[in-house]
Parts: C-alpha cells; structure tokens; sequence
C-alpha cells in the first residue's frame, strides 16, 4: 500500500471502532441504568484513551511526511492536509494538561448541577475559575500550533478558519436591527387571534405523529431510530441514526418541533459522502452548519403552511379533532414570539438574543478582560439592553442555564446563531433555484429543500470551511441579510 | 508495577473496553435498525480483531514469564495459571484457519436460515461439511496445544478440564431411567384436570408480571434492564446487565418463566467477585454452571407452591381475575409435560432427551465417525428411542432446529443437561443446610436460595472447575442422581 492508502485505512480504522463508543453514548442517555454510571464511565474512558493513542501513533509521522511527497488527486490532498492539522492540534496538548482539564470539567460540572439548583452564583464560580485557566492555557497553546489567537483556536474547533474578528463582523449588524425587530413582532402579535390546543396529549399518540413527521422530512427507520432522553440529541453514526426528544403531556409542539431538529442534524450526518466515511474530508463542515441543517428542518421547512397542512390532519388522528388543529391556527402557534431567560426555550426571532451576549462574553472571558465573578452584573445589563428581560438575582435564568462552560466549551455559542443565519441564505438560495417550491410544498411534497441540501451541503462533506462552502452555493458571503428578510417576511 | 500487575492492568484494560462490545451486541438485537446491520458488524468485527491483537501483544509473554518467578498469593498464581493457558490457547489457532472457519460459518449460518424454512437438510450439508473441516483441524490444533482429544478440546472451550469420558459417565444413567421417567410422568399427569387461562394477555401486563417476577428474584434494576429481543438472551456485563424477552399475547408462561431463566444467568454474571472482576479468575465458571444458575431459578426456585402463592395475585392484577390463577393450578400449569420434537420448547422431563441425542452424535460427527448425511436418520431413531417422538421427513422439527452447529459451536450441548443436574444437586444441599428453607419459602421469601448460590457459586468465580466446584460445594461428585430425585419428587 501506498502511505497515503496507509493513513486512510487508519482512519477507517477508527471510525469503525468509533462506531461502538458512538452507540455506547447514546445507550447511556436513553437506557443505561444509573448504577452503571461508573463502569460505563471507565469503559468509554479506556475506549477514548485507545483512540487517541491510535490518533497519536508515532508510525502516522512517518506516513504523513513520504504521503506529501505523493501525487495524489486532488480531493486526497485536501484530506491528506485535514490529517496533517488533526495531528497538529492533537500534539499541541500536552497530556497532563487534557488531564488537568478534564478533572476541572468535572468538578464544574457537579458544581454546576447543584448550584443551578441552589441558585448559587459563587459556588459556581470557584470550580470555573480553575477551569477557565485550563481552557486558557489549552487555547494558547493550540493557537501557538494553528498560529492563532487563542480564542480564535477554540473558534476553530467547530468551525475551521472562523476568527472572533469574523464572528463579530457577522453578528455586529444582528445587534442594531434585533430589538428592534423584537419589538415590532410582538406589537404585531399582541393584534392576532389563535386557539390553544387542549391537552391531555398522550405520549403514545405524541411518538406517532413524531414518527410521521420524520417520515415527511425523510429520515430513513431503516437506519435509524427514535427514543426518549432527558436532554433530546442526534447521536449514533451516519449509518445508524439515534434521536431522541422528551414529552410532555400537556403539550405537544416543543417536543415535535424538537424532534424535526434533530432530524435535520441526522440527515446531514445520514448524507454526508458515503465514499469520505470517516475520513476528516468526509465529517460534517460545522457546528455552525450542522444547526444551519437542523434549523433549515425545524424552522425553514417546519414553520410554514405547506408543513402546517399536513400537520393538521395527523394531530386530528393522534389527538382527536379540535378547532386549533386547523392549518391556519397551527402556524400561528409555531410562530408565537414571546421574551423570556432561557435560551432552550426561545422562538426564532428572539433567539439570537441570547447567542450575541453569550458571544460577546466568552472571548472577554478567555482574554480575561471579564473575570468570572462579573459574570452576572455583565449577564443583566446585557440581557436588558438586547432583550429587554430582567434576570437579576435569577442566575438559573441567566449565566447558570447553560451546561457548555462546566463542559469546557468555549467557542460553540456563535454556531447557534451563523446556523440560522445559514439556515436563512441557503434556503433563500434554494428558492431562487427552485422556481416551483412553493407550489411543490403546497401540494404536500416537502422533500426538495432537503434533496437540494444533500447536493450542495451534505455531500461536500468538510472539503470547505462554512464560509466558502455558503459562498459557493448561495454566491454570497455569509451574513446576516437573509435572516432578517426571513423574519421580516414571516413575521411583519 | 511488578510484571503481575502488569498482565492484571492489561487484562482490566481489556475488560473495560469490552464493555462497549457486549452493549453494542445487546443494542443489535434489541435496538438496531436492519439497514445498519453491515456497518456494526465492520465496527464489532474490528474492534474483535483489537481485542484479539491486545490479547496476543508479544509483550505479554516477557511478562508471562518474568510473574512466573515471582511470589504470588495462591489466588493471584491461579489467575495468573489461566493467563497462560489462555495464551496457549489463544496461539493454538493460525489466523488463516480462524478466517476460514469464519467465512464457513457465515455460509453455514445463511443456508441454515434458508434450509430450515424449505426443509431442505441437503442444502445445509452442503455448507456444514466445510464447516466441520474447520471445526475439526481447530479442535485438533487446540488438542495438540492441550495435551486433550479433538472433541475434548471443544469441551474444554465451554467447560474448562471436562472430557468426553466425562460427559459419557454423567448421561449413560440419564439413558437408562428417562424413558420410563417420561412414560410414568405422563401417564400421571393424564389423570390430572387443569384451567388453561384465558387470553389475550396484554404484553404491557405481561412486561409487569415479568418485572416483578424478576424483583422477587433479586433482580436489580438501579444496574440492569429487560427489553425485547427475537431471540431472548442474557448479556451485557456484570455492572449493566441486560436481559431480554419476547411476547405473545395468547400466551404468558413461556415469556415469564424465560424471563426468570434469563433473570437466574444475569443474578450470576453480577454476583461476580468484585475484586476480579475482568481477570481469567474472575469469570463464570463454566456454561454448564450458567445453564446451573438459570435453571436454579427457572426450574427449581420457580416451578414450586411458594413461588405459585407469589405468582397469582400478580397475574390477577395484571389479566383480571381467573380460576386459573388459583395457586395450585398455576402449578400444574408450569409443571406440564409432553412429548415434542423442539428441544426450546420442552419441560423439564423431556429436556434431557433432546440433549442426550445431539451430546453423543457430536463427538462422532468430529471423530468423522458420522457423515454430516447421515445426520438425519441418525437423528430420526435416536428421537425414536428415547423419546417416542416421529420426526422422520421433518428437518425443521429435527436436525435443523438448532443454531449452534452453524455458528461452529460444538461441544456446548451436554452443559444444557449438565446445568439441570447442578441445579438439582445444588438446591439438594440447599435443602440439607437450610432446615426452615420451606417455611421461608412460603412465607413469600425467596431470597434464601440466591443467597446460599452467591455465596457458594458465584463469589468462587472460575477458581475451579464446575466439577471441583460441585463437589466442594455438595461434598458429592456432580451426577445425574439428584436430578432424578427431583423429577420423583416433583412428578411422581
């Protein structure tokens, strides 16, 4: 074999194995028995500690210098070099350090729990000030390897080649036209007329009408599957596709709309190239692009009359007949946009809210410029300027919602809001293309949207970073502009 | 580390990450969608060969060697003994002939499926006779490398240090008293009248029944689940136990009692000694001390008064009240004995029948001493002889309705018989060293069996053979007497 064909096979190597921890994880969100914790725990250890040896082997240098030296196709070269920066970034941490980091991560993370729920801002704030120094210092040192700033290197953990400056430069015109736009929607709300639906609404009848609805977005049961966990996820491998979603009885949408997100994010995973399988040229392109292919499912296609169609009639047989069934009533209640603290819980359009502050804060954080006590004054002042909400005192409403700082994740919140962002160019793009969309939707056929994803998104793979591959396919850099078109057309 | 901790440290290292296999062994049959069947079985395939290349890694023999000369307390030089033999073993076998025999296996496994529904034994021979060239040179290979037979190599594999001369003492007797057994048996029950209950029984109710079954058996559910599988089985490990079930809704019995059975393998898989967990000491002592353990449960804990009392008002609760519920009936219910040509179908009393014909045509078909075509007449008088049962022309109902010849296993059938003579000659001794053991037993505690179990089979781990453990156990020889026994006294 030839050292390149040598790396691939490593690497199918280990997307083989990964499978097993892949299934592993998400057996312990939806099945594991709580006294297994620690054995699972131990064994998904080991099994992580095995894979970055085998992602560390020393043989791989060698490989990696005589395959450069190859003449390879194009596409093998792109891979070839996402390999060489894989093993760029997996040396530039020194061991005892992703140690050091992971002890903190647990200590944060029970911090966390019990705090949250003792509202209890400086309890926390003890386990993630150790944390943010191993963060801070792991940062540096990928941005001393990648030749970045050091929050730029967390940035480029999800989304390859994006900068602060970028980020910046994407939400910045977000800031001045979002209140605004806030404002003026509920105004326009406060006006209209809409039935709730009235509940019981059993979880058996629930999981139907979340089965049918996968079915009209195209998730294939033959190679995946729909289960209950408390915190719902799209997990399992691209050739087995786990989501999960919780109920509740007394309504039904937040579970449903949840589940078409996550079938967005499985069917990226599903689509992704099928002869690039567990090559680094093969994964997805983003974090920021997998939510633009969950909000395209949930919000572009989903918040629609075409959807709200065919929706009626499958909540009328689940659930009975009821006047807020009709199409016209179901959309309004998808649209509601209301205020509120929790990020998880929030519509579309106030959404970004709580993204912007979280994006200006972490690169304070990581530069120190913000220290971890001022936390909640920074978090109040910001949420009544962007939002218009009062969150002092409530730190479960405010800095302690969220689990991705306990879990050492600095740098993923601006994803949330580039995916809708995404979510908005590329499904404007789409439209442009697809003169009959409307029409096609209307008759109940909501697949060209997701088929047009496959051909220009999913099958890419991760040979572009987000913002060329947006560019290609829209032929227009990433902004802001179509997303506010969207809610203006949507919601004004 | 001393070069025993090292060979220790390797061995828990392994045990950890076979963690993960046996969770995605259990999650294919339980959970996994079809269309994800091929890529599993890449990532279990390579993941086996990992494992294997662990268990084979040079290193160990330098390490082998260097413990050998160390001081060792007696159970750590016992571990250590069947480190080595694992090794010797697991180097018996050339690569090239495993591969074969897995590819003879796949073939054999296909034209089983295919066969079995045509009724069709030439088309299966034709796939089992390469298949019984590579079982035969591997049993040769591991006889050479163990001083054993061909055939007593294969035992060996299920039955550390059992022989075919073994097997032979045990089941001639069996031979002699169980056609007249099964004859007086029946003719008996022939004068019994009986309430068969009536249907259908909801699998909700039944997944009831069968949970509290499995509660009063001192199942815990805080470490284990049970879920539904086709073919019910007991897996994942001693700290995630995971049994499974399947239902019909006309019938309950059979699910139930399978359900105690499975309940019976899983209490001994995690009544394990912690302290050895993962090391060759610490396993199951043999499948013929599982099938011991699981029939315990099913057969001699279950099929009695006490648990019959305990058993009724669960089914009363669950199906509505019924004169078949009554206690005594449900006996006679559970202890129902007839003649059939399925060996997963039969009671206790014709069990033994089934077993004994496929243990003595084993050793022939490896000694080559039956041909794979004669199987079927062989099988059509032997069925004859000892059970008066006609299966002449019927495949299906004959030599086609076992999976194990086509997935290689030889040698695993006498532990079925062996597990009902444990079961019974363990719950005898039970009996002589727990005088108020009927009295506890019905005042509704069934505890007191289980507990003796674990601390007399369980906690010994694989320290010794199932015959050495037997023995030191019942101070008697293991043997089919007190099997006898217990059919005269439950039956007669």
């Amino acid at each position: 074999m030839t050292a390149y064909a040598d790396l691939k096979a490593h690497y199918d190597t280990i997307y083989r194995l990964e499978h097993l921890q892949s299934i592993a994880t998400w057996d312990r969100m939806v099945n594991m028995p709580s006294g297994s914790a620690k054995a699972r725990a131990e064994a998904q250890g080991e099994f992580e500690a095995l894979i970055q040896k085998m992602q560390m082997d020393p043989a791989l240098e060698t490989l990696l210098r005589a395959a450069h030296d190859a003449e390879l196709a194009p596409e093998e070269a792109a891979n070839l070099a996402l390999m060489s920066r894989q093993r760029l970034v997996a040396s530039a941490v020194p061991e005892a350090l992703l140690r050091r980091r992971a002890e903190a991560i647990s200590a944060a993370y029970q911090a966390w729990v019990k705090a949250k729920g003792q509202n209890d801002w400086a309890a926390f704030a003890k386990t993630l000030k150790p944390l943010l120094v191993c963060v801070r210092e792991r940062a540096e040192r990928l941005g001393d390897a990648l030749g970045l700033s050091p929050y730029d290197a967390l940035l480029d953990e999800y989304d390859r080649g994006l900068t602060l400056k970028d980020v910046q430069a994407l939400f910045a015109p977000v800031v001045e036209w979002l209140p605004e736009m806030i404002d003026a929607v509920i105004a326009k709300q406060a006006e209209e007329t809409f039935i709730r639906p009235v509940g019981p609404f059993s979880i058996d009848a629930q999981k139907k009408v979340g089965i049918a609805a996968m079915t009209i977005f195209g998730f294939d049961f033959d190679r995946g599957r729909l289960d209950v966990s408390q915190h719902p996820f799209s997990g399992g491998t691209s050739e087995d596709l786990r989501i999960t979603t919780r109920y509740r009885e007394d309504q039904f949408l937040p579970s449903l709309l949840g589940i078409i997100h996550e079938t967005g994010h499985a069917r990226y995973q599903g689509g992704l190239p099928m002869p690039w399988r567990g090559q680094p040229i093969g994964v997805a392109c983003s974090t920021s692009m997998h939510e633009g292919q969950s909000l395209s499912f949930e919000k572009q296609l989903a918040l629609t009359p075409a959807f709200a169609r065919l929706l009626s009639p499958l909540l009328v047989e689940a659930f009975g007949s009821q006047a807020a069934f009709e199409p016209d009533n179901l959309l309004m209640l998808m649209t509601r946009v209301n205020r509120g603290k929790i990020r998880v819980d929030a519509d579309e359009v106030t959404y970004p809210a709580h993204v912007l502050l979280r994006s200006e804060i972490e690169p304070a954080l990581i530069a120190g410029d913000v220290g971890v006590d001022d936390i909640p004054a920074w978090w109040d002042e910001r949420m009544a300027r962007l939002l218009d909400v009062d969150t002092r005192g409530d730190h479960g409403g405010g800095a302690l919602q969220d689990v991705h700082w306990c879990q050492g994740m600095f740098g993923y919140f601006p994803s949330y809001l580039m995916g809708a962002m995404i979510a908005a160019q590329l499904k404007a793009a789409y439209k442009v293309a697809t003169p009959d969309h409307e029409s096609r939707a209307m008759a109940g056929d909501l697949s060209g949207y997701p088929n047009w994803l496959q051909d220009n998104v999913w099958l890419a793979g991760a040979q572009f970073s987000t913002g060329d591959l947006v560019a290609r396919i829209t032929g227009k850099p990433l902004s802001s502009s179509a997303l506010k078109a969207h809610f203006e057309e949507r919601y004004l």
